[in-house]
């Protein structure tokens, strides 16, 4: 069996979003409050609808846990939705472009593509937000920290060479936008606004960083072990998530390589260093040593106030798509949503590297083995 | 049990490489020259270095076929190496950057490098590109093609838009750069002169087609059964890239929605048709009738003539890092690769879609299925 | 990925049992009401204690569903506890042999065994039933059907042979220990009437019973994809099973192939049939048309009310077993949980072989191959 | 991922057998020879054909090793057919009753059953002990050994209560049957006599031992980490084994609990002790610490040269089923086979608890984790 395993479940307008994470060490202690808080992460950002004002998500822990630890067992995360009324709401049959809406019924084989929307929905990202905050009470038993910021908005690039990681840390944290630098944040806004008095919505890119991470998780022998592979796919598999890229990304395919690695230079407290980290942390699907840097981009949102066209799916006949409740842009909670599937691949990696079944043992299997990197 | 699974295994100077792919439906003939050319393609291209030519790649099929067809058995496939000389190589103790030299030894414990390279060596590619000739075999038998070509190779751009399918197979296939654009084609050959000439190398991005594809192909409802998503994972596994993105990509992250969604319109021959393909085919993780358009970014080959610098792993004294044998440019070849990584994902999804346990069951649900989307 | 896949969660004492079923066809409609009669059969039979009185178990359908329908989303099920009190529950320290209790708390390194028996606890099976019972909702599509029924009780062996399947359906229904042998019954409740006077417990040997299954699921080809072989992980996995056979079953051992293989008849409505059904409906890991036919023998129940040696985790001195409220006899039970994970295992065979993503689809592919099965 | 991952491949009379093995730690040192022996354990036995002579299987590695050792990467093995004519042989039309041939042509819509007996074949089985004698070197690292023998042939039971692990190993590896117990194998070899004169074949049950097993391998938190049904699923899985049982078995279904469970006595050299091992080494799940004692029940060979009544799937006429070349009995190799899968199981369940991408830092996590359990 893979170490850790999950699963989410629940619908937009069903009574609850569920989740079931697998193969925890027992002995984590978790924090509601800390997990609540990165939903509430999650539901901010200028530029959010109507929907962010109607639920504060709460977390409630049904399993798993006993007197505040893990005990090794599954452990169960339920959101409850406060407007619990899949059954109740109208049907859709105006699919909107970009959604899964038509593909879903013909697929399903529905009549009805409320009955693909309310899966297919964002809202789902919710619980893995949830899980992520599970699997950052594990990461920071052994170091690891992760970070997500907006680096572009629209038109807009954010500044942020040269910032620490607690740097951008801070300052997203306080941008109404999630971005590091105040002044792409200004102009990010304008974007918004602008997308908002056209009846449009806006996408962007986000960067995932994360510190403290071991060196050699993932593995170069097998295809599917590879965990920039693996952080690649989770990534993506974030609703409206069009590209993943790491370190210098893109970029290198337009330049040398003697512009792109990161030489190797002798080492500091018992470790290698690297000249750069264009390599993003990743050498051979394997961590390096360096931070992890990852960046995704995010279509704008599916439903426009201004909608498209399509297809009546019952009459046949060209309409204007549905209007379904939505924001005009939604990339600063990706970028949480992001941190959280990253540090779910990491405690998943990190778990696979090191067994464990107590955080006791879990962590001093780290520690040795740290200590024999460094004697390498 | 998913229904398609596979692993690769071999080393550079290994006896061969093998890789076995389970759960092909029975009766699918198996041309081996067929695969063979996919081999050749692969070793094609302008900048390849010695090594394609010491090496012609053939294939052996050593198990799951009997008089031609397969029987639903696992097939193994075998290249043999004519350098096999793992056992005799000297040691590699300057570890290069960028490879997975320096972080496999320490994660594996090894005091030679060339225990990890053998491996992480981009040879390991050569039984994707098999095993991407086996289920090129099986989507055949639906209606699917996919095609892979060069659109970017370090600082010059393809041009290929409105160019069909079958254009973009044609040109790129007589190009000495897999470039469907014959003047980009000759400027790209000019960059990888300069590279040459420096002691640098040069890398590019390539972009994967696939047509015929039916609707409906991954999923929406759980995380890991999205099909970008996994495409993504599948691409990202192949060594040396660094991003991955499909359709419209990075972009749909600097427009409006206005700008990205493909808008609806009424069926064609049953089927509804859209108004542009900026999803690249996918929408909610699945495939929705249109073209499959995935793009991958490749770094420059990790090692330069002109070497970086590096560290002994020895004597822990700063050196130039080790020369292997290399190209100076390898993305021509990458493209065919990515065809095959595409190729076996997709077949991976139409047998978990349709299942079928001879190629006469699996053509029977498929079509069943079209008559019923047209239906639908 | 396979098709489907499932998870169960919570602890006995725990807020409520969770349930989630991924990758089941839309347009399944679900009875809960049918699903509450599985759960309170596996709450019936004769030598059960205090705590089947206490719960009247009902499930809860948190996602999946819209109008009585799947969607083709994952399925979560939830069973609430009625005697949630799992923090306020004194610490377990004398474990008891036979149960999870002294292995767990070593392994997760806990230093209270509750942090482990709760979640080892039989009351885990509650959610494996109802996932059974959605299984045979989807199984009843395809008119597969599956009995649980007890064959030995302790020294009692039941006589069933030339009973049909309805027969022992009907008879053991209304049995108290769920046998079809009157008599045999009988002899069983005295022989729980003689374990519950000694302070002792029972086990015994139910056998699983599945018609209507189609030709050809499961496969010879690899190790893990044998049908049989995963319904004996399946069965062994249930708490308390230390033995599992099919068909003939342990007696193979002992005698000659002359009188142990079902000999091949002419085909009778285009199927061939056999004289016997000693391989238990398996070929080769494959279901070959026949009656699947598995027993699994259930130890007597480790919570004895005359507790035997263990040890204090705690001062490490000799004392008596902790005694748990428990029941003197649960194979009746266990009878029902047997039925639901060869349902289950059966669902997934399925739906690996014939694919399907609305049940109008997957009929579809099984009534296509039934077809061809028979013309063959 | 999961850490350890296998696949068998090859037929009967292809070219050769194929075993890829993925997550071995590095720094494994394979002996061959080591290997081979355990090919020729599997060779030997009172009752075996002409094949067997025919045949004297040697391993080759083909990768995942350089000078000695493995280094990470998948380790292929390959066993050479000697009689490699798998398109010149005849077809099968006269399925053998027993055997895969019927079922697996119908599935797989084949006109052959030679398309499915050259897979199905026990020949496969030469892999999974290659694989297993690999897995075996690894156990040997932390101390594990693993021993199989015959407990019972036909009508005749062995006697070996009191024996050592040491004096069953000893004693059945000189046995013509492997067997402990010489009076026993006296009788066995008559009862094999008996059943070749009447051109009938015989089965058997064997035993599998392994001591020296850590406390807490596999889980009792979900249904597919229990080890025991694990190792339950990997015999069953092997040709012709129709019963598996664990400890006392199916008696444990016949009797009361305080005859059943095994008592927990105070520490020895830091670990509790039991009074009896009647869980065969497993409790919940999980290995206990004892020695694990599994039993699988082999039916007799599905080729008898007087062959059983069959229908020839060409004429649809009845017929006597095809002889092809096979044993009298081979349940002394089916030991030696379920030696090489519970290897193999357990090997997999170390990685999973312990990690380790090395030989030295496997071995490091082990041994902390086992002072642990003494201080604990």
């Amino acid at each position: 069996m893979p170490q850790l395993r999950y699963f989410t479940a629940g619908e937009s307008h069903g009574q609850c979003l569920i989740g079931v994470i697998e193969g925890l060490p027992a002995g984590l202690k978790l924090d509601t409050d800390a997990i609540n808080r990165e939903l509430a992460r999650r539901q901010k950002g200028y530029g959010r609808g109507g929907r962010m004002k109607i639920e504060t998500d709460t977390v409630e822990i049904l399993s798993g846990m006993r007197r505040g630890e893990t005990i090794g067992a599954p452990v169960t995360l339920m959101v409850k939705n406060r407007d619990f009324k899949i059954n109740e709401l109208p049907p859709v049959t105006k699919p909107r472009p970009g959604h899964a809406d038509l593909t879903g019924v013909i697929k399903y084989d529905r009549q009805d593509a409320r009955d693909i929307l309310e899966r297919s929905s964002a809202r789902e990202t919710t619980m893995r937000v949830a899980i992520g905050g599970v699997c950052k009470h594990l990461l920071s038993t052994i170091g690891v920290d992760v970070v997500g910021h907006i680096v572009e908005l629209g038109p807009v690039k954010a500044k942020v060479d040269g910032s620490s990681f607690q740097q951008i840390r801070e300052r997203s944290e306080i941008s109404e936008v999630r971005c590091a630098d105040a002044d792409a944040e200004k102009q990010m806004i304008e974007a918004i606004d602008e997308a908002k008095s056209n009846g449009d919505t806006l996408g962007g890119i986000f960067e995932i960083i994360a510190v403290g991470v071991p060196i050699g998780l993932g593995s170069h022998v097998q295809w599917d072990r590879k965990l920039d592979a693996n952080i690649a796919r989770a990534l993506m598999s974030i609703q409206a998530i069009k590209g993943v890229e790491t370190g210098m990304g893109f970029e290198v395919g337009r330049r040398f390589g003697s512009q792109v690695h990161d030489e190797i230079l002798p080492a500091q407290a018992g470790l290698f260093t690297r000249s750069s980290n264009n390599a993003g942390g990743f050498e051979g699907g394997m961590t390096n040593g360096q931070p992890i840097v990852v960046r995704a981009a995010m279509k704008p949102l599916s439903t426009l106030m201004k909608p498209m066209r399509s297809v009546d799916i019952t009459t046949k006949e060209e309409v204007k798509a549905t209007v379904e409740r939505s924001d005009v842009c939604a990339t600063p909670a990706a970028a949480v949503i992001g941190e959280a599937v990253v540090a779910i691949e990491l405690a998943a990696a990190v778990l696979e590297k090191f067994g464990g079944d107590s955080i006791r043992e879990l962590t001093r299997n780290v520690a040795s083995y740290r200590e024999a990197c460094k004697r390498w």
